[in-house]
């Protein structure tokens, strides 16, 4: 075989490998019945990974160009007339065109295995269905009035809503803004995917935590853009190195997730907002704010700072996103955005061209459950979860191992472990699963090996000890 | 500008002109180099003095925001930095970015004059509010059990919603798919965001009918897509076009809107359906069929034909798209797009980076208002409609005038009315504005000028009446 993967090109290895053979079954120079190499004789002859290759191999079964069969390995199917070519559209050609990439490959077999019997599940940033409010948002749904508008409407969203979040977040969060600044959109990710549209373009460099749940994110890397780490200490990110950063690499946004941050816990503190706004205001980089987490604080005594958007020069110079997704529920699809008017303005020209709009039933239930549950829900959120942490943190102490070393959150969802593991992060995630066990490898989120992300929020207590307990097993090993 | 000094306010007009200035220039709404109006313009547009326009601007210039010129009046400062904006992001150059087009300029000024008193508005493809069926649907909320998944979930759209429209499209409209060939979306206009996203790739060409809504849909022209028209005639599309198109241009993609077609009223003929499959199976080009209005057949005696996706040959080449838009309220946001699944699955894959799915809420309650109300709902709104359309089509006939002509549509919202005038579109807008009367000029779907649209979906008997009237009047003209 003389042909070999372009790994320059911008088009996936894996869909390379796909085409190559897709391109020969239909023209005929593979017939059917014919074998193609096995999984890994191809890995070690074009020098890509075996699982490179088995995605690729994965995609051509599912076009039916291919069969796998036990004992007999892959070959071209034997019913190939009628399955493609001549009369349908190449969808393939079709559907390698476009801007989403797939997602990484650790995070695609967390999800696979997700699905697994018997699994704990300590790796998804996801509350427990028994931590959704469903009799409140039952009890709201039962005297809903439809007495709001039904049709197209303004793209920002219902105005309703936004008139709550006016109040709401400046009681709840201390951010005070007018109505005209509130974007909603279908959740935090959507509000991400508007900013990467809308205001970035492919090749620029964005600055985020090192570590950062959002490295994980493929909606970045499939706009092309180029992430940089902010190292990170126990305090948060070290704003002054924002400005190398900067300097190295052209930056064009900062973004961070201040307060409670996924994965690390860490909640930066309000001199580094301070410094932290300084500099971008210097710098004249907009900073954008994930706050998904900062109504979750799991200790009576303890209040975090307010939003960077806060801080003086905070309003003109961050674009903060808040979401209901880990505070009340995910299906709700409901986020919003706040920023300067003008950049609202433009994120809801694009809303409007990619969907018109958000359910105007999910923005009124969103709406009655802030005006009338939330103080209540998110104290009895607040416990739960505190319990679960607690929980969580004396299953860590009951190791007795010196080789995990975590830090206590204050609030969120996750607890960062440091550990001697010192095999490949895939590795590691494997060796989890044969022990029944997922959680998130730290170098999902970029970081160094041997860095082990948990979360409390949807596991139950036995499942928490019982996960921590499996995990004491392989740091065994 | 709808700006206006507020006169009553105790700050000096001056200075609200000053500070009205500088927050936009600050913003970056006003970008260095750009003009501002002169003193005398702005004196006019905004009702005051001109020497306290000239009192604003010297302000602004002993700041050093701006700066005049002799023969070039006054505009923003080039070297902004190190006056004010220094701390700022400078917005403008931010949210100028990115893919995301401005509407057209005709469709923008219908969209403003709708909000002028008194307006009659026969230019929106909407229900008027009073046809929603809302006592079904908050009865339907009202019973709603959500033992839901409230979670993030299948990116494809909550399993019983799907299984749900696998049923409704083999009852209703003769479509027998698997749930794995469905995807849920926010709205046919996310459908179509996320093949133009997905499936094509800027500078492809796309044929669709001439004229068609679609040219006037800003997504297609922000995907970087050419467009070119199929011609017509009253039986829709003539198929035998699109080979001579395919050839001249490298076509892509087909989109059509066979039944009850937007803007025409017309219905594609069953030979055509089997022609324009055989065609594009030749070619082995994928159609997407837009099929907002099938349901909503105005004639008890017309059944129109089965949706393209069901001729021989059908389910392997078109994309079929559904949604409630039309049929129930756009409010709820909900569509769908059936397809091969491999098509499904890459379409989902974009849609879970673009928003994590739909509102499960949204789904839930269009899953029980498809499987309990549909039937009744759809005869009633049926029977409304055409109320409203022999209406529309009584009032053209009392205009006794040989200048106008249409034909009667069989289903759907719209009147296609061609008339002899010959005055530019948007000239023939602003006439209709005069007189208080809102269509749709033909040209804004890429027909020639004289053709108008109507649409008898959201205004009321009185006003379709009062409206055509109207119309008459700027005919005699």
């Amino acid at each position: 075989m003389y042909w070999k993967p372009d790994l320059e090109s911008s088009e996936p290895v894996f869909r390379q490998i796909m085409r190559y053979f897709e391109e020969r079954i239909i023209r005929g120079e593979l017939s059917p019945g014919q074998s193609l190499p096995s999984e890994r004789s191809l890995a070690e002859e074009i020098k890509v990974n075996r699982s490179t290759v088995s995605m690729a191999y994965d995609e051509l079964r599912s076009t039916g160009l291919v069969r796998s069969v036990r004992g007999r390995g892959t070959h071209v199917s034997e019913d190939l007339w009628g399955v493609i070519p001549s009369r349908i559209p190449n969808w393939n050609l079709y559907t390698s065109k476009g801007a989403f990439l797939p997602g990484l490959p650790l995070d695609l077999r967390i999800r696979e295995a997700s699905n697994m019997p018997d699994i704990i599940n300590l790796a998804r940033s996801e509350l427990s269905p028994d931590l959704f409010p469903v009799s409140d948002l039952q009890r709201l749904l039962g005297k809903m009035s439809l007495s709001i508008p039904l049709g197209y409407s303004d793209p920002r969203g219902a105005r309703q809503l936004r008139e709550t979040l006016v109040k709401h977040l400046g009681e709840q969060y201390d951010i005070h803004v007018d109505s005209d600044q509130i974007l909603i959109t279908t959740g935090a990710q959507q509000s991400l995917h508007l900013i990467t549209q809308c205001l970035l373009a492919p090749g620029d460099s964005v600055v985020l935590e090192g570590p950062s749940y959002a490295y994980s994110l493929s909606l970045f890397t499939s706009a092309g853009l180029r992430l940089f780490q902010i190292p990170m200490d126990e305090y948060g990110l070290q704003p002054e190195e924002v400005v190398e950063l900067y300097r190295r690499h052209k930056v064009r946004m900062v973004f961070v997730n201040p307060t409670y941050h996924n994965p690390t816990g860490t909640t930066l503190t309000p001199q580094r907002r301070k410094r932290l706004i300084e500099i971008c205001s210097e710098l004249r980089l907009p900073i954008v704010e994930d706050d998904a987490y900062s109504a979750l604080t799991l200790d009576d005594t303890i209040t975090p700072p307010s939003p960077l958007v806060t801080v003086e020069g905070g309003y003109n110079n961050v674009i903060y996103l808040g979401s209901m997704s880990k505070t009340v529920a995910p299906g709700l699809r409901i986020g919003w955005v706040v920023g300067p008017s003008a950049v609202i303005q433009r994120l809801a020209d694009a809303k409007e061209q990619m969907d018109l709009g958000t359910s105007a039933i999910s923005q009124e239930l969103a709406r009655t459950f802030i005006e009338s549950e939330w103080t209540t829900h998110i104290k009895k959120l607040q416990k739960n979860l505190s319990i679960r942490r607690d929980c969580m943190i004396s299953a860590l102490g009951r190791l007795d191992n010196k080789n995990i070393s975590w830090t206590v959150p204050n609030g969120g969802y996750h607890v960062w472990c440091r550990t001697n593991l010192t095999a490949k992060d895939s590795d590691i995630l494997e060796i989890g699963i044969r022990h029944k066990i997922l959680f998130v490898p730290g170098g999902l989120y970029g970081a160094q090996r041997g860095y082990i992300k948990f979360s409390f929020a949807r596991a139950t207590i036995e499942e928490i000890e019982e996960g921590i307990h499996r995990f004491g097993e392989i740091l065994k090993l």
